[in-house]
């Protein structure tokens, strides 16, 4: 069921949960991009059921993430191999992954973000590229920007945050 | 339906999709961090049925992520407030944001994330918090950790990713 309130349709977070708003799309992004591409591997590793994957995959082709490509021709098979768009999700997977493991500790740690050169641990944080100063510094908060009409006008507007602040504590 | 597959029970993508992945839930909890938090509020912000918002409230609550706070005694009514489990949510949140408008021009925009005291616009970019350097300019990519069983070690085995990298271009 897509979000349907006129404010969610202007919102860019809803936007992308259109498209990859399913835990499923977002492994089969996983893997596509760590380079798997048929779809018995995506069957084997996400032990997923096949007509569930058929249903998806084909999503994310209509959606621009996956391009298909024949890889044999006797017998006539496809893969399917991430698009450009689909390299841009790399920051929401390892957006996920930095949540998972908090709080982890580095013992019980089954799976890291590294360095393929140097093979030391990156730990992920989100900075502001012009500043280069760390988002959980800054009071970020999202505003309407110039293509707003009024639903998302008036979902983000300032005072009624404010308001809602004192109000959650 | 969740994934059952040995390696993505190690993989900490797989476990936070788990609890956030669904767009439901990670619509609310982008309302919940932004100070809603009454039921008719979350009902009309995301146009949700209200036995589905039920659930997933009630999901989102046993995950730790809310918290239900009584704010009125006659007649009693429960409110539902973000758990700082879930404030580690906002990156997430934000790379989901930066992927919806990733090529949309400045006077297209509909929402854009801000500095609140300078009302600067600001361009989220993941960094290693050790050396600074932007991921997109590391060869970053995940490995098994120490507590990693060997489902999970297969799946991201260095030799087999060099292989898929060969076959997928």
């Amino acid at each position: 069921v897509p979000p349907k309130s006129l404010a969610n349709l202007e919102c860019p977070i809803a936007q992308s949960l259109e498209v990859i708003g399913d835990r499923w799309s977002l492994l089969i992004m996983r893997d596509a991009l760590d380079g798997f591409t048929r779809f018995d591997e995506f069957e084997a590793n996400l032990g997923i059921a096949p007509n569930t994957l058929s249903r998806r995959l084909a999503g994310l082709v209509e959606a621009g993430l996956l391009e298909r490509r024949q890889y044999s021709e006797r017998p006539p098979r496809q893969e399917y191999v991430a698009t450009s768009r689909a390299r841009e999700l790399r920051p929401v997977l390892v957006a996920l992954y930095a949540w998972g493991v908090r709080g982890q500790k580095p013992g019980a740690r089954t799976m890291v973000l590294v360095d393929a050169e140097s093979g030391d641990e990156i730990e992920p944080v989100l900075v502001d590229k012009q500043t280069g100063r760390p988002l959980v510094e800054i009071t970020a908060l999202f505003a309407a920007g110039p293509a707003a009409h009024q639903p998302i006008r008036d979902r983000l507007d300032p005072d009624a945050r404010v308001e809602r602040r004192q109000r959650s504590g």
